[in-house]
């Protein structure tokens, strides 16, 4: 089966149906930028990837390769294959939603990875039962020996890619971060496209 | 007002009201049990404590005394006022579910905290619209500064206690940990029961 390429819109999100077995890359296209994931079951969405889960499971802060992230019933759902960036992905902070925007002090609509999650969902005509906790791809959250955490810019190079493998059917959704009040998506805090590749 | 005193179970779990202003405590009556903890908004229990919204409010894998945990609304739910413990609580790990103790061996039935939530809540008449990820009081999950985590003993002695207030009235559940197949309850394994105060 060839390869399917699809844009994730800058500042927006991308939902796409993946089949248990084929492998997907999230390629970080201009090297900053954050992409928030989430993966559903396809056949019972109230089944999906959950990072407090999947901590329990392979036991460690952030992922590796070989390492599967489980789903809220301890199933491994996606297992990572490949990751040609640096491995620094944040499984710690919610994502972003219109109270982190007004709380930083913005006034009015911003787009969010929390609203770009459901209106991803609905251009399949899903919904999810919840907003799980994000697999957050290329965010650099470094943390202390005494527990303090930073909101570092991404140590990825343009052209890095992570990849998965789909251990179920799943419904697996993206969102370009579109956080620009700190510089989480580099210091120039501008937001970019990203690219998914469905391999076979 | 006077204080109340409750028992939380030996594997069971508990659900209480705590009106906006007043403080609760958690003694662990016995020094080694872990009592997974919940908070909702008790007028709208769609509004809850998330741990990955709360890592994010006060940046840190672990809060410290006046640290406020928030809601997935990000709005201030409970408030450490005190704590007589190491301060070792852990904000990483899912709660034990049926699933956790079939994927160490166990067959049939084992108490389990995912369970013990929806009981508790249930005896109010209530019921949580998911199960958040708890709040571990005095459960000791080390991180390694490469992201290794370990299950390992508490660190708390007979009668350590934290101290919340709670700053919306809401209704706080909690679950002694039934964990018995791995000594993150004590090396003996053994489930005790807690206590709660709850305050003026």
């Amino acid at each position: 089966m060839s390869a399917t390429k699809l844009t994730i819109p800058a500042r927006k999100g991308l939902a796409v149906r993946v089949e248990k077995g084929r492998t997907f890359k999230i390629v970080n296209t201009h090297g900053s930028q954050v992409v928030d994931s989430w993966a559903f079951n396809a056949d019972d969405m109230s089944e999906f990837m959950s990072m407090e889960h999947s901590r329990a499971g392979f036991r460690r802060l952030v992922s590796q390769i070989g390492d599967s992230y489980l789903t809220n019933r301890r199933r491994p759902i996606l297992t990572v294959t490949d990751d040609t960036s640096p491995g620094r992905h944040d499984t710690l902070i919610a994502a972003c939603d219109i109270y982190r925007y007004q709380g930083l002090g913005h006034q009015g609509h911003h787009d969010n990875c929390t609203d770009n999650l459901r209106d991803a969902l609905a251009s399949l005509n899903l919904k999810a039962p919840e907003t799980p906790s994000p697999l957050n791809l290329f965010m650099n959250i470094p943390w202390e020996p005494n527990g303090e955490l930073y909101w570092n810019e991404p140590m990825s190079l343009p052209g890095d890619a992570i990849t998965f493998r789909a251990e179920m059917n799943v419904v697996a959704v993206f969102s370009t971060c579109p956080m620009d009040l700190m510089p989480i998506n580099g210091k120039d805090c501008i937001i970019h496209d990203a690219e998914v590749v469905i391999g076979s």
